[in-house]
This record gives C-alpha cells, structure tokens and sequence, in this order.
C-alpha cells in the first residue's frame, strides 16, 4: 500500500490514530505532550512488520538474541560504544525497567537520587516501590541547565542506594558533556550508588553533537551502571514496548536476576523485537530525514517562543524534542498547564507533575508538522496576550 | 496480499517462519513440539495489524481498558461467566502471570500446589522465585486421567500456599468436569490455597463440551482465585505476547498489587492489544474452522496411535491439540523424547520436562497438517517397528 507523506499528516488524520495523546483532551485541544510524534515510522519497520503479517507469522519466537546483537551494533556504530551481547537483555519499557532496577538495587525505605524536574514515571519507581525520592535539583544560570551534585554531597543520604539519571535530560534537554558526565561517574563511585542511566532520547542529538553514554566513561563507572535504552523515541514506535537494559558488568545482571527472575519480567513482543532490529540496523536515513525535521522545529521554537510569551524563561534543548518553558514571570494566575489548557486548547504536559515547584512550567512536545507547531505557538501567544 | 490456505502450509514454508518450533532442531526432523500452530492467524486479527500498519499509528496508547472490556465480553458468550472489567489486568504472558502470582500470595520457602505432569513453566514459576513444588501426581485409570486430591489431603503440607492449577490440563488434555471443579474448589478452601487457575486452553474443547471457568464455580472459591488466560492459544499469537489476569475479587487484586507495582510487570504491545480484542470478538468462525480440523487430527490420532505404537497409552484429549503418549511398555532404551529424535527424527517434547518419572511419554503437537501429522506418526512407528 502506499502511504502519506508520514512527516505532513493533518489534524485530523492525526486525531483519527487511536493514541492517548490525541484522545486524552476535548476534541479542539490541540495536544503537545506525551513524548510521541505526529510522524510516521522508518520504512524498514513497517516493512519488517508488514513480513510478519504477510506470512501470518506469529509462533513462539525470542528471535535468539536478535535484539542483543542488533543493540551491540548499534551502540558501537551511532556512539562508538563496545558492548557485549550477554550484557544486555530485552525488557517491555524503561519505566518497566526502573521499577525492577529500583527494586532490585534498593529496600523499602532506601533513598533513590534523582534530578529535578523528572520524567513523572521515575518519580513513580521511586514510591511506587516504597523508596524514598532523594531529590537533587538542577540548577539554571544564564547558559542553561546545570547538575548539582555538591548539593547531594554538602548534605548525603546515608541510605542512598541508587542515581536515577536521564541523559539526554528529560526535560531540560541537556545532552551532558564528558566533563559532567565524568563528574557524575565520580559521584557515583563516591556514594557508592548503582545507576539507572536512561538513554532513550541518545538518538535525538542538535548541532552535530553526539551522545555519549555514561557506561562508558570507563569499567568503575560501568560496573555499577545499568543502561536503559529502546528505539521507541527515535524511531516513534512506543506502542510496541520493546526496550533494553545493558548491565555494566556481569555481577550487576547478577544481582540484578537474583532479586527478580527474568521471567517474572515478561519479554517483548516479536513484532516490538523485529521492528527495533529493522529501526537500529536499517532505520538511519529515515531518523536523519526525522531529526533534521526536528532541529527545525527547535528552531522554529527559539525565535518564536520569546516573541509569543515575552518573559517566559526557554532554554533551547541540545536533545529530545521536549521544550521546557518557565512562565513564572507571566504572573498566569495558575499552573502554567491549567492556564494554557483552558485559555489556548493547547495541551500540554503540566509542570508540577516533574516536582513540586515547577508549577509554572510545562513541556510542550515538539515533534509534530510545523503547521501544527504554529497553531499551538499562535494560540499560546494569543492567550497570554488577552490574559 | 492474498494469503495461502492458512490450513495447508508446507514443510517449507513454515520452515521459513523464524519460530522457535521450526528452528530448534534440524532440518530434517518434523517438530512437533511448543504449542503453537502450524496453521495462519484469523482474518480479523490480519485486518486489526493491518490497520496499525496502514496508519502508521504507533504512538503510546492503552487502548483505554478494551482488553479488559473483551476480556468480559469474551467470557459471557463464550462460557457464561459474568465478570467486571475493574477486575482483569493486562499482562505479557501466562508464564509471568504465574511467576507474578507466585511471588505476591507465598514466600520463599514456601509451597505451591502442582499437579503432575505440568507444562514446564509452571514448575520454574515455583523453584524459580525459592518456593517448593508440592506435587501432586494426576492417576490414571482405564478410562482417564484423574487428579488426586486425596494425596494432599492424606499428607498436607502447612506450608502450601498456592495451587498452581491447569484447566484444561496440559498435557493430558483433561477437560475438568462441574464435579471435579467443585472437588478442586472445595479443596482450595479447605486448604486456604490461592489458586492460579491457567485457562488458556478454555477454547480448545471437543466433542461439543463447554469449557466451565473455575471461578464461576460460586464466590468463595473466584475470591481466592486468580484466572490466567490469552487468545494465543486459540488464535495463534504467542508472539504477540498479551494476556490477562482474572481476579476474583477486588481484595485478591489488592493483596496482588500491595506486593507487586503493576508498572513492574510492564503492559501487552498495542499490536498484542488489538489482536486480541479482534480475536476474542470476531474471531469465532476463524475459530469453529479451526476446532474441527484440530478435532480431526485427534481422531486420527485416536486410530493411528494404537496401531503405530502398539502398547503405548494413549488417552485421546479431551482438550487441548496435545497428545500426551506414555512409552513405557515399548521398552525404548532411552527416554522417549530421544529415542523418537534419533530414531524417528521427530522433535516431541521430552516427558521428563512436565515432571520426574514421565521420561517414557512425550508430549506432541497435533497443530498440524494432515499430511505432516501423518508423516510424524509414519516416522515414529517406523522407528519403533525397527527398534
């Protein structure tokens, strides 16, 4: 069959896909939150999937190790990160995934370090799990975002067990440098910390910068980190729930199967396994069709977002197509998700779910036409005019 | 596309599926082996793939509780069982479904209930989470296979916490009566078991017989029972790894997530969502079509075996596409799995892997084609006439 133009889909046949980011809000609400995109998916994917369905192909199969290998491929070729098969194994999703590394690495009522404002889910593993969340807020001066590790060590939790870190930041959307990715391997080793380095968005790089991952900074900061990744986010293929973690070392994994047995853990789907094969082995022409598409859009962003909301405080991203916007200083009279929920029909993800404080911002997905991207930006401006 | 006759695929075109069941052994031998179909998948549950594929509609969706809502409609009209969406939880696969129930209603040291034979699984879901298997040995007289209650009941262990109880029963294909059902039944109060009633077979009945859930066996026993069950059995769809959780009461399932955060054992794929909502609601033609050929190799199967191993046992199923043989009088030299690998070069699941002591039986998938079917069955009693 033949598809549309899978980077220019309308309102509608966008509202037609049955997603909970067109369906969560009332039809003239334009929605820019849950980190999916208003595209469609790598040629090679549909193909590998389209093979399945042609040959009524759906038995038992865990595709031996598929998924291990075409991981070692890719993390070699995209980031110049030599892995090893029996490191890695295949898991549903990453919140899945910090759940049981949470649950394998800590006990109720261990403190779990995690940088603010958070991916809401991982606040989730966190107390979900009966862990305490051990805050470590970034900071922000002029130039951007900044961890701020010296505040964890001025004032250290004794029952910290486990760095939650998310590289690029989800959602300040800082790609950290070797420096900083050095400083946090330090703290680390220092507090004695295993960490759960999630990595979904390493694809999703501006400028020509290239990930880097944490693991890889060297054996003492490996051995005690767990790299959670999937092609979910580069390659828009979410509802498949196939993910990745890589153990840094085989004690870890041990440690880590000893706490939960891997079948308690599920195992993905043929079709999630086969597309994330096709998306990392074959799937590059059309993610750098897709990423220039979205550097567009964060440029597209950093000239508009100043004009549209004067006073706003927006920190370019250098990765993700997550734009964090602070309106503290647009006085809106409520949270920031509220005000542009009621006032623009534009619905976005609201700030105070990433921690409490950050009520007057909001993550405005970007990864959506720039037609659409408009619309929201015009509506966000009109609203804050007429307020 | 056009598909093939999804009931008449040769050798080599399964063979060129990349399942597990045609790729473990040789080329040259016929497997017949993990319980899955050599035959297509219904028409609606292509049409709903499809779809997805079409649209190119992989974005992040829960499909807003419609497994859960197929899941009640299913159970009505199939088996009369009046059930409520609140009480049904999606999860990958009935074997993590096991570990899962395991791990939240026992402790390490702990027993669990298991009759025997028992699918594989089902003993790794108890040694695998430090529980011990309590087994229970299934008699078998002239007309059948029967449980043995009376065993337990004889020599309790006060330790058993949980009856992992397989209904129909793989692999003797034991389709249990309303009386042994309220023998279990009485059993489980009795004892104060929780029980994991694994249905997943419910569809696969012959002879006209209706399955009967466990837990429509009256409130006290559905308060204490959780019901495990898929479409991959009925519909073909291992691979697309979805299933379903039953509880039989609101405080089951809060006693079940008060141990085990739901995000820790992931969420079915969209694809695994939709495949199965067609399945269960639109799938029944594609379904009756597929009993009677299934139904047809058991009769063959009734005719052939006594004639092509002579003083094997041999009870015909009254469920399940499972034959269970038992080999003892053969006299084989080896286990039987081995002996008809070598000699017949027929890939059989080993009887030694449902339990101790069935070295002499094997377990064989009549999910086939006349034609292969009659090939396996050629092969082994050439095998035995030549031993």
């Amino acid at each position: 069959m033949t598809h549309a133009d899978p980077y220019a889909f309308s309102v509608e046949a966008l509202r037609s896909r049955r997603t909970t980011k067109w369906h969560k809000f009332d039809p003239d609400v334009l929605p820019a939150w849950v980190a999916d995109m208003d595209f469609g998916v790598a040629p090679p994917v549909l193909e590998a999937l389209q093979k399945l369905i042609d040959a009524e192909e759906f038995g038992y199969s865990d595709r031996g190790g598929a998924l291990e290998a075409a991981f070692v491929r890719r993390m070699l070729r995209r980031f110049g990160w030599e892995t090893h098969a029996a490191d890695v194994h295949p898991i549903g999703d990453l919140v899945q995934a910090s759940f049981a590394a949470v649950t394998a690495f800590s006990e109720p009522g261990d403190g779990v370090v995690l940088q603010l404002p958070s991916y809401p889910p991982f606040q989730d593993a966190i107390t979900g799990t009966g862990r305490r969340i051990v805050a470590n807020p970034m900071r922000r001066d002029g130039k951007g975002w900044r961890l701020d590790l010296g505040a964890f060590d001025a004032n250290p939790d004794p029952k910290a067990k486990v760095l939650i870190f998310c590289h690029p930041q989800n959602p300040t959307g800082r790609a950290f440098t070797e420096a900083e990715l050095a400083e946090v391997a330090a703290f680390a080793v220092r507090h004695d910390l295993v960490v759960v380095s999630d990595e979904i968005h390493a694809d999703i790089l501006y400028d020509g910068r290239r990930h880097r991952p944490l693991a890889s900074m060297g054996p003492e900061i490996a051995a005690r980190t767990l790299t959670i990744t999937s092609a979910t986010k580069g390659y828009n293929i979410p509802a498949l729930r196939t993910a990745a973690i890589h153990f840094g070392s085989p004690a870890l994994r041990q440690r880590f199967f000893a706490r939960l047995p891997a079948k308690l853990l599920g195992f993905p789907s043929v079709m999630g396994i086969d597309a994330t094969v096709a998306a990392w082995d074959a799937g590059d022409p059309w993610f750098a069709e897709t990423l220039a598409r979205l550097e567009a859009n964060r440029d597209y962003l950093a000239r508009a977002i100043p004009e549209a909301l004067p006073g706003a405080v927006f920190l370019p991203p250098e990765a993700t197509y997550l734009a964090w916007i602070d309106c503290a200083a647009l006085d809106l009279g409520m949270p920031a998700q509220q005000f542009f929920l009621e006032r623009a029909r534009v619905g976005l993800n609201a700030g105070e779910t990433f921690g409490s404080g950050y009520d007057a911002c909001v993550r405005l997905n970007f990864a959506t036409t720039p037609a659409i991207l408009q619309e929201i930006v015009g509506r966000m401006a009109d609203a804050v005019r007429q307020r």
